[in-house]
């Protein structure tokens, strides 16, 4: 019998296939490796092809957009979004519109155009979890906007457009619903309960064992109770914390930690798959609160999204979180070459 | 300058890019041609490889599961949710489940493999429409189900896994959460304005016309003002109608013919593509109302959804609605060979 379960956090139902259950081996598709590519605007040499750099990390003073650096954010070169002008909402109607004000920056998390994040080392993601952090901090003195959102798209089926490994940001003058969403439900929970949603799903999930991937001294992976994905995969601070961008050191060391870890068990158990992550935070403004506690999101793209999920915002998930966690948990980690 | 722009119905924002629009040519992929396959499941004289059929049109008599029909509907051999049981709610700690309880059915749209629902007469896609109906009808009298959807995955890209053509369709215990957005906003709408949204948007866009793609007596199409992807296109009755299965034969017909027409424009236009497509109607037990209006939503797969539209629920799209609706509009439509 198939399951209904429903994401506490969205109230967004999924439907988990428990019997027809799909291992990891019956999504093999051709696994996602950078080539060796000498035109790559990524690369060191090649800094002129990208917009002039907003930040590079550990180039030792010598000049800017010139090789040496170990993390560069340039601006996008194509922007969703423009950084110039004001928002100018208008109705027109019954409709309404403003701008499309906005930053739009990719961060690129090493040189070395054969390595993908999984590949590097702890010290190096902690070196980009710092470039996500100060970009955030420093876009938020922009009024104008009200939510900044990091992710990552991995492989082309997960939308990258360039192999060369990168994340990117974009700065929105709007909250978008997804996040509103989850931080009204927080506030609704803590409301009734005086906990964090997040912190009680921690807790349980840590008691019951069955969804937990990997834990270490400040975070855990989980996969969730309602994921919308196979191997859909959630990375949180064990202690309670609302804003990514204020958190401390030792937590990011940890992040960095386990995201490798996380990434690496994917590789391993999915043969390199492509994927995507973001993370939620709070949003700007808010940042302290008792309700919402950051977290990063991670979906490797194993299925199709299709006209039952467009028509509905269900999900059909034909892997039950606690074989995924299974398989990520009992996975010997591929190390870095 | 991009332009966010927030749709009415789901109060979500979309980012339009006005500068670097993407034309029909850049969405350029393999177009979706039926082969000529003998072992399909769906072609006469393999009725046996289909679980037995629920209702057939056309066969005059002759045995159920039988070649000689024109519309067959039968259970999906892999369903994702099961029809017996019950319900069974359950809360685990912090999380809900209950039992995968619902039905999930397949309209094969002809018997004809070689021909995609854009290729046939306007007769046999009313014959697709009024085996839509009736299977709503019928299952609403289970009063487990609260929501009934019709959706079609047409080429592989849009997820179908057959490429015989046909639709879907799932009963759910409970109003998913995309459509329980549109009609709570709507009620909201009606609530303060007594209108219906549905009803002052189509009013607009045919004084407007820039977004409107083709009208006839009782239908018309419309690239919405905040599109999620680049040429979706909606029908919607002209006339104020909130529940698709209660609708009128003459407004069946016009639907057909509509739909025809659209599916034809966008093969013209964008070669064929890959599409889903689905139906929102009322939900069960509150059919009739004033400020719901049923449409089809129809979305061609031409772009890739990343880690930013998992993350925000925002869409980047690419194409003005505008510029859709022109290239729609001026499409010389194909005729079925």
């Amino acid at each position: 019998m198939p399951e209904l379960r429903k994401d506490p956090i969205t109230r967004r139902w999924v439907i988990i296939a428990t019997e027809r259950a799909r291992r990891p081996s019956d999504f093999a598709r051709p696994p996602v490796v950078p080539s060796t590519n000498g035109s790559c605007p990524f690369c060191y040499g090649n800094e002129a092809l990208t917009p002039p750099e907003i930040v590079a990390y550990g180039r030792n003073g010598a000049a800017p957009n010139s090789p040496g650096w170990a993390v560069r954010v340039v601006p996008n070169k194509f922007p969703a979004l423009g950084i110039e002008g004001s928002l100018d909402r208008q109705g027109i109607g019954v409709f309404d519109r403003m701008n499309g004000i906005g930053a739009h920056e990719v961060i690129i998390e090493t040189p070395d155009h054969t390595r993908t994040l999984a590949m590097l080392s702890e010290e190096q993601i902690e070196l980009v979890l710092a470039a996500y952090r100060d970009r955030m901090v420093d876009l938020k003195r922009d009024v104008r906007f009200r939510y900044i959102l990091i992710f990552k798209n991995h492989g082309e089926a997960a939308g990258a457009s360039l192999e060369h490994t990168h994340s990117q940001l974009i700065a929105l003058p709007v909250i978008p619903r997804q996040v509103s969403e989850e931080v009204e439900n927080a506030e609704k929970y803590f409301f009734e309960k005086e906990r964090c949603l997040f912190c009680d799903i921690i807790r349980q999930e840590l008691e019951d064992g069955v969804r937990v991937i990997a834990q270490n001294t400040h975070c855990v992976a989980l996969a969730p109770f309602a994921p919308r994905f196979p191997f859909e995969t959630w990375i949180l601070p064990r202690r309670h914390s609302s804003c990514f961008e204020e958190d401390s050191p030792e937590v990011y060391r940890a992040t960095a930690s386990m995201l490798r870890d996380i990434l690496q068990r994917l590789d391993a158990v999915l043969s390199r798959p492509p994927y995507n992550y973001v993370i939620h935070t709070s949003p700007v403004g808010r940042e302290r609160n008792e309700h919402y506690h950051w977290h990063i999101e991670m979906m490797p793209t194993l299925t199709k999204v299709a006209g039952f999920e467009w028509g509905t915002g269900f999900y059909i998930n034909p892997t039950p979180p606690e074989e995924a966690a299974r398989f990520l948990r009992e996975a010997s980690r591929t190390v870095a070459p």
